[in-house]
């Protein structure tokens, strides 16, 4: 029997569009020779449709567009993600379900039974686990049809659980002779190899081959990259679909041979890609076709140009450069040069006379004071104010530019830098975006060299650097990651050889500015842990780590 | 035997200061003759500590912390919420835990059972569920020790549940003949009532007296209000603790008999009340002594401003004017006044000149074109860039003043009037800020008459008047409320009889401005819905309600 393992790009809401997502793929199955085709977890209500799953009438939407799939499909099995009502007297009342598609009409449905509830996801707050699993049966082959986390608790794989249940085992003792799992797994770079060995262990562990068929594109923070994975039951890779796009591979569960899709050349060429499909699918899905951001001649609007140029094409992206008293012609002429090199427009709008009337609006009031960080502030506001009256007239989306590395410490302008549509490099730390940048340049010079190698500036006031503000980025970085995503507390920081003067600087930093990155726009999320909604933490506090 | 209901007020975070306050209420409590005092749900790390519960150290330090209150509490039983590991092999490994202590060790521990994952609460991202329930025993008195949602889910109360468990009636069942509820129940004005009633009916309903001792402060967006409860097995009210503020009340249990304080005089009175507090509480737990506002002329900063000058102090409370050409001459006038009757000081700068230099920037770029949004956008966004200024260098805490029915429906500015630290009224529709200046004027003028009678207006060009572009506002809150709270859609809306056009045209608008609520400052929360971190909408989607 060949199998499909359909990676689509569903947009939250749009119920007609997935659905016709849903038939086309189903076709396509079938003209392949597919006799089963897989679709991603939710694909029909769009994931994550967060609150919106608690509106009745999203849900009968979401519904409907199941029975139109079942209705109109082909002669050819699907597995389908919807959200379907449990009927419970208690609890939340939904499931998040597969159902298997045949013959017009729902065979049988599975629920999911282990929610993730941390970082990213809140599926407890919408959904009941499953209380039971049952094996499906599709022409004489015996399924294990789970969704998603189902399959990421093997105690054999983790050296902690997070739930008491294996609902992979529990179908395997069920006499399941094929695992399917539908999903809608975010990337991460972590998890790009991360992901194949644990279906590889899976596959071995129960001998068992495993199916993985994965949801592609961006929804606000999250970039899902496709990626879908066959492995039969000694290992053996059988399939592997393309990552950040939407395709389709075939398997034959017969013969264990199927189609194998390149991957990216490495994890920063990954990454990249994410960026730019994450970049790319928010404009589109919020209606945006232009884009525009703010040129300064630095490191981080260069990539973040780099990005918006490939996400929206250089023909519907456009740079702005607003020079000050602060900015160096090199700075300018670098930035000239970039944007030439991407084929993108661009403007130049000096922000000096701006700045001269704040500064003159301020004279009595600020008389005596001594020129410091407001006055830089205004700066970086001036060139927020300008962007989004770019935006406001044109309908240009913003791309801001700042790091992970600025939002950590708070080296970055509410209002100012940060403001726009979308943060692009929001989760990218400083080291890592010269390493993208280097990637980007691998098959000639398309961000000038000297971007690259000049010291990183602010350009607020004379002879600013990053460096007379923030330890050097390299060790900056290393602190920012222990302690975010390994939760290293000061002492723990302090143990791996860290000056603990520096580390208490750092993580200071960090804890005071949680107030900025709580008014930041959403940013593309691509390593474990990002800034955003997947780290919740009070501004009120008092705590110190 | 008497027992204290001791509604403090925490910081998340502060061991060392929270630790301080459970030991002098336990003092006091003494001192009043109780042999038992009973604090708040998490008071020991405070609550909602969100994310900072995943820190092993911050674990760590709450458990010292409540060994210190082991050790040094007074001779006293005590009743206090602390985060206990769980030590299991799966799962989150915490729960969310009462400590009964005495005679200088922990008698016993009692664990929540049910954990609210909705709205503005993600307990099951932090918390294992109790595995069971068990009475405790404290002189003789057999108690049903339970955490804040453990008591909310009788089947004879609600229509439907949300859990299968009733761990109340698990404990009455084992013999319970006093049932405690420790809790963090933040303020809604809806569950001012609400939450005295469904006590009232669980004492009535087992025939066993309730005793509630509720967290009282602000933490971010949330309010707790204290209004600690108890209630004979006969529903007769014994005790109640005061709104807003931290208090003791003592109840003889076999008197039933105990302090009964005062409530606010009606909600308008507690909703203000509550927007005081938070507002105080937010600015003091982020170490702001002083707060700014920008002065308008219009209502909506007239609220703000009496709020500002309550919570902070006149003294300590500061106006900024900021009229452009299409100011009204009243406006700055009643501004004025508005100041002088709070007592504040208030300086005047004024934005043309600034606003002039933005058009010459943009002269050639926008040639041609129309003003409209974007040159009031401009305006807006100076103004944003002044007060973050004056807070830059004087260490202000900026309040925003916009409403409800502004945020839900975009009828404000990203990075303009949006721009501050903390939104004051972004849960108070706009219908509901006029009855709050009411209320605030019930014993003598304070926000001129004429700030309240003026037809609406954000004066960003000549002759503008809210209700050009928006709905009526008795019509508008309708809608926004009963969409955003009950959840009813355009069809359910024009069965109520409201004009489809207008409901088409009214959720529209709030389902396209998700962007820019997503970057608003943290806002008080006072209905049962409030947009912010407990209302998780993508922004990135296509579905019309």
């Amino acid at each position: 029997m060949k199998i499909a393992l359909a990676q689509i790009n569903p947009t939250i809401g749009d119920f007609e569009g997935n659905a016709r997502l849903i038939l086309n793929a189903a076709e396509q199955a079938k003209g392949l020779g597919a006799e089963l085709c897989l679709l991603p977890e939710q694909c029909i209500p769009g994931y994550p449709a967060h609150d919106l799953l608690e509106r009745p009438c999203f849900i009968d939407k979401n519904l409907e567009a199941l029975d139109r799939v079942v209705n109109s499909a082909p002669d050819i099995g699907l597995v389908v993600g919807f959200a379907e009502r449990s009927g419970s007297a208690w609890g939340k009342g939904l499931w998040n379900s597969a159902a298997l598609i045949y013959g017009g009409r729902i065979q049988s449905v599975h629920r999911k039974s282990l929610l993730p509830t941390y970082d990213i996801f809140d599926e407890r707050r919408y959904f009941d686990p499953a209380r039971e699993v049952q094996v499906a049966e599709f022409k004489g082959v015996r399924l294990a049809i789970t969704i998603c986390e189902d399959i990421w608790n093997d105690p054999d794989f983790w050296s902690r659980r997070m739930y008491d249940r294996n609902p992979v085992e529990e179908l395997v003792r069920s006499g399941a002779e094929l695992i399917i799992n539908i999903a809608a797994s975010p990337f991460t770079i972590d998890k790009r190899h991360l992901r194949g060995e644990m279906l590889k262990a899976a596959a071995v562990h129960h001998h068992v081959p495993v199916l993985f068929a994965n949801m592609v594109g961006g929804n606000d923070d999250l970039v899902f990259d496709g990626a879908s994975l066959a492995f039969g039951d000694d290992g053996k890779i059988w399939a592997r679909g393309a990552e950040f796009r939407e395709d389709m591979v075939v398997v034959d569960i017969e013969t264990g041979s199927g189609d194998i899709r390149p991957t990216a050349v490495d994890d920063d060429d990954a990454a990249i890609e994410a960026l730019v499909l994450g970049t790319r699918d928010y404009a589109h899905k919020c209606g945006f076709k232009q884009g525009i951001l703010g040129l300064s001649g630095g490191i981080d609007s260069a990539l973040t140009a780099v990005i918006g140029a490939r996400a929206f094409g250089a023909d519907n992206f456009e740079a702005v450069l607003m020079p000050s008293r602060y900015s160096t012609t090199g700075s300018v002429d670098d930035a000239i040069q970039l944007a030439r090199n991407l084929g993108i427009q661009y403007k130049t709008i000096p922000i000096d006379s701006i700045f001269d009337s704040y500064l003159s609006a301020f004279s009595s009031h600020f008389e005596g004071l001594h020129s410091g960080v407001t006055e830089e502030n205004i700066q970086a506001r001036i060139r927020g104010n300008i962007l989004m009256a770019l935006s406001n007239k044109f309908g240009h989306l913003v791309l801001s530019t700042g790091n992970k590395s600025e939002l950590a410490t708070g080296y970055c302008t509410l209002y100012g830098d940060m403001a726009g549509g979308l943060a692009v490099l929001s989760d990218v730390p400083k080291t890592m975006v010269y390493s993208l940048c280097e990637a980007v340049n691998r098959d000639g010079e398309i961000i000038p060299r000297a971007i690259l190698d000049k010291p990183p500036s602010a350009e607020l006031k004379p002879d600013q650097r990053d460096q007379d503000t923030l330890p050097p980025y390299n060790i900056l970085d290393a602190v920012i990651e222990k302690h975010i995503i390994a939760k290293f507390d000061a002492q723990a920081l302090a143990a791996e050889g860290f000056d603990p003067e520096l580390v208490n600087h750092v993580l200071d930093m960090v804890n005071r500015n949680e107030y900025k990155r709580r008014q930041a726009p959403p940013g593309l999320k691509i390593t474990s842990k990002a800034f955003g909604h997947g780290r919740r933490i009070p501004i009120a506090q008092r705590w110190r780590p």
